[in-house]
């Protein structure tokens, strides 16, 4: 068995920002010489998301108003006694999910035709990390 | 390390239905092999999603009906001006994920005793799949 | 290829409450000796979750807000045909997901700063439990 461990940075000039990881992870997949086995692609952050869907923009926008609509930006958050304004990105976070884990097959991510990974930046404009634990043989 | 890796086919008669995958599974988990380890049950489509839950007919109409509510059917998605007509079932799949993992112990699934895995079509009618990625000992 | 495998108990004493799982989760890993891969930390009941986010009070009783205005509890569930009352517990152990995959390097779980393991019981006051796989080398 062998696994190779990359971390990806982002610091999106957005607050919240959609970010195409689909190369970037195809690349470390490569690199790692896995024929068979999976990469767990996770983010590093409790307030932002990993997701696998479609590649449309009318899409991303009918994403950020369900984003807004089911997990609404308030002021009145408890967490925000902490000193902290970003409680909704906490709940944007947990209702997508924060990883997934997509199948090596012969060398290459098996996506399916249309599936693309994203990073989903809910608290950005600073610096944050997604890992990528690729294991297989 | 051992992995194995199979496709399973879909084509749903109704536009939205849950299919018991818990039977599948199995059978692909005794033919690989592995004793210990896990295997990934992952839709390959984003339109679709695959959970574990309990196999009850009053709360899969619950699940439906909650899942209406949250991620509503809606003409006015934006996505739909690309033609299509299903961004609902793309926030379906987003609220109820696209795969699982589940550990394998002693050459089975490793599941709690009401635990079933599903696989949800929101956009049916098709020709569909699910990838099975088995990895282990 | 290594893996180990653990079942962690619970039997909360109120029906809902979060259980903080990292320094268990760090312990099976460091008894595993696995120095890189992963593991998965998996709900093994259909009425709970697990999940990642952030070990602050304020935060939790904004999820707790958020999951029964998401996923009410509700006495018309059809699932309470059966007998059960807890048709709410179901939907939010699917609005949450019932497990995460933590990658493992350097012997350490490999987790953002803020970043912290949490089991969500939903339907507690009885014995339940997560399995841990850990894998890798």
């Amino acid at each position: 068995m062998n696994t190779l461990t990359e971390y990806l940075w982002f610091e999106t000039k957005k607050q919240r920002e959609l970010v195409r990881l689909t190369p970037q992870v195809a690349a470390v997949v490569h690199k790692s010489g896995i024929q068979e086995g999976m990469v767990l692609v996770s983010a590093m952050h409790i307030t932002a998301g990993v997701f696998v869907n479609d590649n449309e923009a009318g899409l991303f926008e009918d994403i950020w108003q369900w984003l807004e609509k089911v997990a609404p930006s308030n002021p009145h958050y408890r967490h925000h006694q902490t000193g902290e304004d970003n409680g909704d990105a906490h709940l944007k976070s947990l209702l997508v999910h924060h990883q997934v884990v997509v199948p090596i097959s012969q060398g290459k991510l098996d996506l399916g035709p249309w599936q693309e990974i994203f990073y989903a930046e809910f608290d950005g404009c600073r610096k944050k990390r997604v890992v990528l634990k690729v294991m297989g043989q």
